[in-house]
């Protein structure tokens, strides 16, 4: 049986490997051919030495070098599309067409592609000169970067191709990936393109590197190594909490998306106006890729009453009548039973689901539960945890200020929703409760779900502690999310000749906006 | 006796005391006359409250509006500078002129008056607008801010009125400042100032707030609770690393300045051009304010060879002429002697002082240290503490080889200086030894003393851990400095007459920058 080999300093090695794992079609529950090792230490220091010498060859790189390689990058991907897709669909169960081949692959390249015109542009620098003083600043490379992938998003979000790769990567950084144990065999597709791309492009060896799987205590090793710039992790609440412990300890910036219920708030008025309409978009959003989405409505609020029980009906008769798509993992649907019960023994009661679905592979019923507002003012800490994947919550509040005690209550989150009355009724209640709401999510949405995160350089897919590890900070979004990567380097006196070329009084690039003398100036 | 009171929710009022403490004069070691309370958790309780409550106020508040308190409070200081600057004097011992009245106080007011005006222009939320999308975000307040003022600027950097005050402010947020000990009535009378600017431009009570000193679990409690949205913190390594910890584990952004020894290199051929000037400006920089200086030269690097020595003996008779200046606290000599006695064990040779100054109060005599680059190989951690005072170590290496190598190991920080021959001589050995220093400091200088931090747009004072716990953040500087209190709030498909003024098409504000569809635009 063949053995996956890591990617270290440019080259396909064996690993140094302590064990060896095998991925599940989660849609059959077969195991898949490909062995895969579990890394020894010894990896993680090859890969750490190759990162650090990278780091010096990177110190000098032109930005057009950088965005030539994830250009090449995105064009390679796009040429292996069709053996990338099949085996994400293999590993994660996700429907080849059109989630992966038509929305997340051309989503991966895209990213790229900013991320490759953010390069040549430069402005995500903030480059920012006093010439009076000759003080000179601007963002640059932090340092080798550790990014552990999800497993919901095995292209765009990918350790080696997604948006904590393609940030750390403009910034100048070599990237140590971390496959996802649920999807290696994509992972190892993706760096193949990664590193015949660094190749053709003449990048440094070791800027890309891969392995597949650690311990938990190299893993926690590997965050807090004097030689890592800073990490990046989008995964569960558990492992994050972990991981955060050792970065911070070690003084090293961790970049962690971790949990959130994405609470969606329904203000009377529109519930009155188009429910039907509204339960079935609701559905769709709870119930999309599964409930597996960072940004799934956990938590939906509404008012007690008839027009709410008539819509509490309508999710819950789409709920049953979908049937209940592939989870990611073998072990999710156990996961997704005991957090239902724990709801229940939190005081929610079973709308419907709740069991393990019929069908092949890895499935759980679509699960709906309901409380009062007054049970989960009594249980905020036991009714709040993210369930990931397709159980949702609804809360009937008996009115607004309950409403507004649930909201203090409640950590932070990605995002928070408010559907409101398209005639203005439900605007007074609005400007009252969007504050306190407003402080607890990254990203507030108006009459629509959440389940979208657009790549736009105005978009925040970030937000309070638990959400993300730092309220200041995006993941999704050109040229925002790159600053995560990025340390200030500031010239203080230095001779002309010696400054980067972006903080010299003249500069080739005429695209990029720098702040001179406290005005933004093009070019 | 008297005994002072505590600020809280607009008011002065008597502390739920543990017990209470007096300052001393550093200059003749008597104790000053005004008692203050050690707070009991209670008052930490009232303070959070308060400042909660103050959050839904600001809210909506207008910019004009914090520029205005901004303005009259800097206004204020100087209509009491008098008294303040003599309150400062007294309980630090640092020159009443032209230290505290005519460089540290106006340094202060100036600092307001920058920040008021970052207020107004607003361009610090960088808003960010997608206009086909309608996706919108900017940065905006995060919460409560806590700050721990150091001992060492007790005007510009304190707790009530220094830079994270004032970053803080700006960015919406109230304010719970934690005197530093050394100084406590030098921050009460600059309290009183700032809550009679907030009465007078109609702020919220509870917009500032003083608490004077807490036990230590307290001061762990108060940067980890829920309510709290961030923390500053200048001060001592030991002290900050805990209040990192807690902060952190509550998943709270603290931002922290700790320690730093602030390299300094001669490369050979500056010290043949200028030996005698260069021992003179080095010499007034580590002895500048009894070397208690966050950028206080702290570990100089030389070449072996008799230009040095004699560079090295000039640097020592200046240390031997000087008479030692008063140290901010009563255990700072203990401090600075057993600092000393470290670096000895450690197999550094005293060149001169290392010993307790005559003279009243708490001085020591001027020292210096030397070791070779092979010692500092063999003990980087041992000979790269930072001793906070006048405490200054020499180490002579062989060749670029060594220097180099002693560069990789060091740990962060604040700034790092290359002085070289004007004659262009050193030119190569800088272009090959830059790249290592540049990654471990926030701020490279070439041929001046760090010792200067100019409030500039572009200044840097922050860099790699544990100079700072976040290489991305400056502390001095506006419009930069002030990011590290807001978070990033997105608005996504939000209907026009709820967004933020600053997020809506058109805009009152003529001066603002914003990121319109990838531009930048005025207005």
């Amino acid at each position: 049986m063949s053995v996956a080999r890591i990617l270290i300093h440019g080259k396909w090695v064996e690993a140094e490997a302590s064990s060896f794992f095998r991925a599940n079609n989660p849609a059959t529950g077969e195991a898949l051919a490909m062995q895969f090792p579990v890394s020894k230490w010894e990896d993680c220091e090859r890969a750490l030495a190759a990162a650090a010498f990278a780091v010096k060859e990177l110190h000098d790189i032109a930005p057009a070098k950088i965005a030539a390689f994830l250009e090449e990058y995105a064009a390679a991907i796009e040429a292996a599309a069709d053996e990338i897709v099949k085996a994400a669909n293999e590993e994660t169960g996700l429907p080849a067409s059109p989630r992966l081949k038509d929305v997340e692959l051309p989503r991966t390249t895209n990213q790229l592609r900013q991320a490759a015109a953010a390069a040549r542009e430069e402005s995500w620098k903030q480059a920012t000169i006093d010439t009076a003083r000759n003080i000179r600043s601007s963002f640059a490379a932090i340092g080798p970067v550790v990014v552990f992938g999800p497993n919901n998003f095995p292209l765009a979000f990918n350790g080696i191709s997604g948006g904590d790769f393609a940030a750390a990567i403009v910034a100048g950084n070599p990237v140590i990936a971390k496959a996802h144990p649920l999807h290696p065999n994509t992972t190892r597709l993706l760096a193949e393109q990664a590193q015949m791309a660094a190749d053709a492009t003449g990048m440094p060896k070791g800027l890309v590197q891969l392995l597949y799987h650690v311990s938990n205590e190299d893993g926690l090793k590997l965050v807090s190594d004097a030689r890592v710039g800073a990490i990046g992790f989008t995964g569960s609440r558990n492992a994050g909490i972990h991981l955060k412990r050792a970065a911070e300890e070690a003084g090293k910036p961790i970049y962690l998306e971790m949990s959130s219920i994405n609470p969606v708030i329904f203000l009377p008025g529109t519930l009155e106006e188009n429910a039907e309409v509204l339960a079935k978009e609701l559905a769709d959003s709870c119930l999309a890729a599964s409930g597996q989405f960072c940004t799934s409505p956990n938590l939906i609020l509404l008012w007690n009453g008839q027009t709410s029980e008539k819509f509490i009906s309508t999710v819950a008769a789409i709920f049953n009548e979908r049937a209940p798509q592939p989870l990611l993992s073998q072990n999710a649907p156990h996961q997704l039973s005991s957090g239902t019960k724990a709801f229940i023994d939190g005081g929610a009661q079973l709308v419907t689901g709740g069991k393990n679905a019929s069908g092949p592979g890895y499935r759980f019923t679509n699960t709906l539960l309901r409380t009062s507002g007054k049970d989960m003012l009594a249980k905020p800490h036991e009714l709040q945890r993210e369930v990931f994947g397709n159980v949702t919550m609804i809360t009937t509040v008996s009115d607004e200020k309950e409403l507004a005690a649930i909201l203090e209550k409640m950590e932070g989150n990605l995002t928070g929703t408010i559907y409101s009355a398209k005639s203005g009724k439900d605007d007074a209640v609005y400007a009252r409760i969007e504050s306190t709401l407003r402080q607890k999510v990254g990203r507030l949405l108006n009459d629509k779900m959440p389940t979208g995160v657009a790549v736009s350089p105005a978009m925040n897919h970030g937000g309070p502690f638990p959400a993300t590890s730092h309220p200041g900070f995006t993941s999704v979004g050109i040229p925002a999310s790159i600053s995560r990567f990025a340390m200030l380097q500031c010239y203080d006196g230095v001779r002309e000749g010696r400054l980067p070329e972006i903080l010299r009084d003249k500069i080739k690039n005429s695209e990029t906006w720098r702040s001179i003398d406290g005005a933004w100036v093009r070019g």
